[in-house]
């Protein structure tokens, strides 16, 4: 009987050790080659599962995007206002090691996407998700009145999703500096700042 | 009579070729062999300049930081408090093509001192100053009594680091979706909220 491989699971497998590959060396050095022996593969066999380094990353992103939406989904949604959606920005902020490597990965993506014009697409989708989420913690705090009466939704929405990769930013670039504890402080104060006395 | 070359102004001459190599190929391509051909350099006389690539983006970094210090010291702080706390906050937000270039190739840079410590200092040192700018901002507004009394210093000041550093990747990323007159509103609409009504 032939040997029956997991095309999809396979794909998820080469992905998992091209991150592992980019966060320990950075996207230079996550070459089809440098890859396929990261995930105990032959050079030949990756032609397989990905035809060129970019549809490889790709698929990277993708699946960060859809871990993002897993753990949106897995949200409850039925607790305080507040705290359900503190707890739907802290999807975006890497206080742990599944959002830090997403984040690591996610930020040398960015630098390549500068000045490889095909990959900026897939940064922009990504952008587009915080956005999102940014306007459904805007919305929902008027939705709710809680928003202040004179906040201006788009401005801030677009605070929201610049404050949001910032620190997220931060927390990469200076491990450590904040603990999860002071970032969770900070959206508290941000939001209590949004909502009127 | 021998030929004087002012030696600082052509390390910075070198400096400003590899900033235009970074910015159209990316950090791995600014080579000591393309920076020179960029400089119209030999590559050997390119050691008289500068020994490493790490010296070379290390001089880079500085001359970004230099900049950005001029532009803070030809302010003239005379003028409304919030105007002058706005200015300082545009400083660091690419709002032309200076701070565009900036930018640019201040996140690649980041995202290569993710995977090379020894650049990480660098790296910190840039930040440190936006951070003291924003505790500036902060502090100037607590000073004229401007500022909110429920505010809580240290965490407005990681707040505005993070939505400074945030709107200034965006801006880099999704050129153009932001107008400059819209990151303006933004920073006065954030001010407005620090401040008591």
């Amino acid at each position: 009987m032939p040997k029956i491989v997991d095309h999809d699971k396979q794909r998820q497998l080469v992905a998992e050790a091209a991150i592992r590959v980019i966060r320990r060396s950075g996207l230079e050095q996550a070459t089809v080659r440098n890859v396929a022996v990261e995930a105990g593969l032959s050079v030949g066999s990756m032609r397989h599962y990905f035809s060129t380094q970019a549809e490889l990353f790709a698929f990277c992103m993708t699946l960060f995007r859809e871990r993002i939406e897993r753990r949106i989904e897995m949200m409850s949604f039925s607790g305080p206002v507040l705290l359900e959606v503190r707890n739907l920005i802290l999807q975006f902020i890497p206080v742990d090691e599944e959002r830090k490597t997403e984040m690591e990965v996610w930020l040398s993506f960015n630098a390549k996407a500068l000045i490889h014009p095909e990959l900026r697409l897939l940064s922009q989708e990504m952008h587009d998700g915080l956005y999102k989420a940014s306007s459904i913690v805007i919305e929902t705090l008027r939705q709710h009145k809680l928003a202040r009466p004179d906040l201006d939704p788009e401005i801030e929405t677009e605070k929201l999703y610049a404050l949001i990769d910032g620190l997220a930013l931060h927390q990469i670039m200076q491990p450590g500096r904040l603990s999860s504890e002071r970032i969770e402080h900070m959206i508290d104060e941000h939001l209590r700042m949004l909502c009127a006395r």
